[in-house]
């Protein structure tokens, strides 16, 4: 599977460039908002390219010229919904190792706790819960754009793992507090979060 | 809202005692086991009364009168898939406190690499991430059934949130590992996730 729009592959179903400029300018970003929108509100299953370009106020046709299948668009709409995370890495490594743990949580926390970034992750988790094809997907996506970086900052055996394990318990955390809502967990105090997770996180990112 | 089938609400609906008799025997025990099935195969969107009825060989009709609402329904079906877990607590205590963190990861392994028990958390998880009323019923199962009883073995401070702490862990590694399939956690060696889950585990139960 690919991650990418594949707009090359998509281009080869041949669409008469005038057709493009017919709907207007901007037509792809109306597109690939609306498909963020409708993905995030209804999920991958109740999601449609026809529904994507009602939203977008285009033909259906353009939608697919654009990005291909449903996948495609799913695939480039969390991509787009993943940018804020793909510069973990970078939060990460910031030089000495120490702090990492601390600095992988507040990064992390520091996107969930955004009322704009919230709600495509909450998309993107909902979608690969229930849905294969875009559990597929995000896999692909994490695999290519994130886990490899993160785990090429890390200096331990297995780091690839260690990645994982760090993210499993963030991933875990912000289920109970932002989607399933449980207390205490859901209006714990974030540094107490952070003031417990951060050794945690810090000795599977370092500890050798 | 309620995590029982609340049957003295439903037998409100009074409905005569024979018409129970013409379904046959093992009636409300046909439907518990077809509501599972479908709430584990559908989510709880997509599960319908009339579906879990049908499946089950029963009028819809005796559904409502058993349980009845969908919700309620959801909630003695989720009760139901829950009971491996309900012994968790006692896992946890065993005696010393050295060792808990390990025991509550075996516990919760054993759940869910185990055939038979995995599929209804899926299930519980998808219902719990894609729909507010699943999400709801969850809540108050766990806390009313595992969470207060699990928090009640601990000797730490804030032990709910120390319990839910050690949780959120097993949820993200089993989101990762059984849900999304994300190599290298997928096929990880389980003992090698133990090794590294357990002692993070053991100091949110029992770090003061």
């Amino acid at each position: 599977m690919t991650g990418e729009p594949s707009r090359p592959a998509a281009r080869r179903r041949g669409r008469p460039a005038r057709a493009e400029a017919a709907e207007g300018p901007g037509a792809r970003e109306r597109i690939l908002a609306a498909a963020r929108t409708e993905f995030a509100e209804r999920g991958y299953d109740k999601t449609s390219v026809r529904g994507i370009a009602k939203a977008a106020g285009v033909d259906a046709a353009l939608v697919h010229h654009y990005f291909g299948t449903k996948e495609q668009v799913f695939a480039a709409a969390i991509e787009l919904s993943f940018t804020p995370a793909l510069t973990m890495p970078d939060a990460i490594a910031g030089g000495a190792e120490a702090g990492a743990g601390e600095r992988m949580a507040r990064f992390v926390f520091g996107i969930w706790e955004n009322p704009v970034s919230r709600p495509p992750l909450l998309a993107i988790m909902r979608s690969a819960l229930t849905n294969d094809t875009a559990a597929t997907v995000l896999r692909g996506l994490v695999e290519r754009r994130l886990l490899q970086r993160v785990a090429g900052e890390l200096h331990v055996p297995d780091p690839e793992f260690r990645a994982q394990l760090a993210a499993s318990h963030l991933i875990g955390i912000a289920m109970l507090r932002y989607v399933v809502k449980m207390e205490p967990m859901a209006s714990a105090d974030l540094e107490e979060i952070i003031a417990m997770v951060a050794p945690t996180l810090q000795r599977y990112l370092t500890q050798p």
